[in-house]
């Protein structure tokens, strides 16, 4: 694994040494993130979210690094994070992060893990839609002697699990929650959002995600029930939404990084894209108008989200080192170590010879952001050389 | 990430001692290799090549794993492998593998990485098919004072990279390595036989496959070049080639694991299918006929190979833990930590509540074990338990 770079220390950056490397010098390929983007994309959310009056709760699962949640929260230190692991949970929690919310259905079997950050003091909640976890959740509460905080799952969409907000189980499961000190709230993730390809059909899915999570602690708090947390979010809703009258928080991930599913949304633009790879030129084909590089679905995931879009980006879209834009050039295969760029719309095939360095912007963040142990950082804004001074090697959480 | 299991000792394990962990224990998800199916499949290529007359020089891309490769060469201690990163080769290295191939077009700044292995007195193989290729190796070998073997791709299919047996550019090459002391042979790979659905259609590809590897190398012989090694194969045409006359060596990765991608090829049953996922039931939506899992494209990949295929598999076949398959269960959906389960071909949607394990078989072993730091092992043939034991846990290389 290549890991060049001058160290890991979280929080923006300090100005690179003389002879630091660039990203010319790694081998690839290898993951960039361009912090200056990072911290924009970041910024855009955080004043939406003080404008809604809600506390905005980042999922790490994108990023699954210390380093860039640190520069989510860094005036009041390691603040509320949601996550997709145990295993992002227990490194968030090393990292000084003591509000964590673990947005995947619970297992019994992971319990242990969870009492156990809970007695480090760590504020853990769980989620749960179904009156078994709910027992064994009690259950496991009550063997141990301690709250386990939990919140019910709310289906907004049909799109994964969760009750309706009408749903028989919802006051039942609520119930046994409540009688072991266990219930804290509702949370719901209107997942079809990333089917709404227009800022009307975004802004109607963040209603309805905010009128289901509002609705179900309405109807648990007349049960007699207390609500603390009303979560709601999504990257297309977290943007998308104007009103957020009863909502507690609003969680999203995808946004730091974004990607060309959000662009191709509409949600962001290609210029806000903070994550690519950096590949090398390791051959041609001129007889099939192919370019082939040394990065393949390992270096960029086999996400192909854009394929259902209007606009299909193939494995990504190429820009050069700098991260410019090579206009028609799109990485139209992968196989494990092998990329293929070709041209579309009848550009012409670029003159890009063997040992040419380009990068590659992803269907989707979160994928291929897991096919790396770390993110060499980059600063788009400083730049101005051909290739970009590396400002640090952040590492990732993996695993589970 | 969980690692349960008793140690990481490569070569078949040892029976189990008492009390050990079984696929009930580890948190899911995780992945599972059955040893008893990984030593029949190496078997059976095995007993292939040696009918051949060829060397096996299985692609460790696939399990990137030390202990899976010992399986290979039990008797003659670490064998010939070949690899796809210098990350894999500096790992197989240390493990004691002295004759490694890099199987991806060589970029110039990895050189320096392949010359520390070679001045170790490892016998690293690169791979090139362009003269700008051969010049910077031919230049780093006399810099180096050190011969850096290397072999010229052929493209037998239209696949990928490489050069046709009869392109100008092939003498050309060569000479340069040969002036430099670095041609060792040509290697190609017949990448279009995975898309060949029966058998003959796949003895005409291994046909096809060896034709131009030794074409190729007849032509150099021709024209005074020395050529050692002649490399073929991938898994669909090194279980159908029926006379390799002229080849020295043949290649395949996939076939120590197999997958549904292969299965639905016909070059293997569904019970050869060595990989596969562990996950747990943590919902349901009995209204749109989903099982919710703990098993998402996290811990399976977004492969989709068998979507190409007359029976799309979707994101793979579903058993119950001691691997017997669940008629119609198919894992049709998956986001980052979810799995979604639905019954087809009308069978009825089983009763598995929250708490139930299962394995998933994957589309593809590549993808899906590139998901995991390690596999933890069993015994398929020794089993009977309702959870099978787990023998080993066995790590693997990743990276670059």
């Amino acid at each position: 694994m290549s890991t060049a770079g001058p160290g890991t220390a979280p929080g923006r950056p300090a100005a690179a040494e003389a002879a630091a490397a660039t990203l010319a010098d790694p081998d690839t390929p290898f993951a960039v993130v361009d912090v200056a983007k990072v911290l924009r994309n970041a910024e855009r959310l955080a004043r939406r979210a003080d404008r809604l009056g809600v506390t905005l709760r980042p999922h790490v699962k994108t990023a699954k690094s210390l380093p860039v949640a640190a520069l989510l929260h860094d005036a009041a230190g390691p603040g509320p994070v949601t996550v997709s692991t145990l295993a992002e949970a227990e490194a968030f929690a090393d990292g000084g992060h003591s509000d964590i919310t673990y947005a995947v259905g619970i297992a019994r079997h992971k319990l242990p893990r969870v009492i156990a950050l809970l007695r480090r003091g760590v504020t853990l909640r769980v989620l749960l839609d179904s009156p078994a976890q709910a027992a064994f959740v009690a259950e496991a509460a009550r063997e141990a002697g301690i709250a386990v905080p939990a919140l019910i799952e709310i289906d907004c969409d049909g799109h994964r699990g969760g009750l309706t907000p009408g749903a028989p189980e919802l006051p039942v499961v609520a119930r046994v929650l409540h009688d072991a000190g266990c219930l804290d709230g509702v949370l719901t993730h209107a997942g079809e959002s990333y089917f709404a390809y227009t800022a009307g059909e975004r802004r109607l899915a963040a209603e309805n995600e905010r009128d289901s999570a509002v609705a179900a602690a309405g109807r648990l708090r007349r049960a007699g029930l207390p609500v603390n947390v009303v979560s709601v979010g999504s990257t297309p809703t977290a943007h998308a939404a104007e009103d957020l009258t009863g909502v507690t928080e609003l969680r999203a991930g995808n946004y730091l990084f974004f990607d060309l599913v959000m662009a191709g949304l509409g949600v962001c633009d290609l210029d806000d894209l903070a994550l690519s790879v950096t590949v090398t030129v390791i051959g041609h084909r001129p007889e099939y108008g192919w370019i082939i590089t040394d990065g393949g679905w390992m270096a960029l995931s086999r996400d192909r989200g854009t394929s259902a879009q209007p606009q299909d980006q193939g494995y990504g879209l190429v820009t050069d080192l700098t991260g410019r834009p090579i206009p028609g050039l799109v990485m139209t295969g992968a196989s494990q170590e092998h990329g293929t760029l070709t041209a579309r719309d009848g550009a012409p095939l670029p003159d890009l010879p063997v040992g040419t360095r380009l990068r590659v912007l992803p269907n989707h963040a979160c994928a291929t952001a897991a096919q790396h142990h770390g993110y060499h950082v980059v600063d788009g804004t400083r730049t101005t050389a051909r290739a970009p001074e590396i400002q640090a090697y952040w590492p990732r959480v993996t695993g589970w």
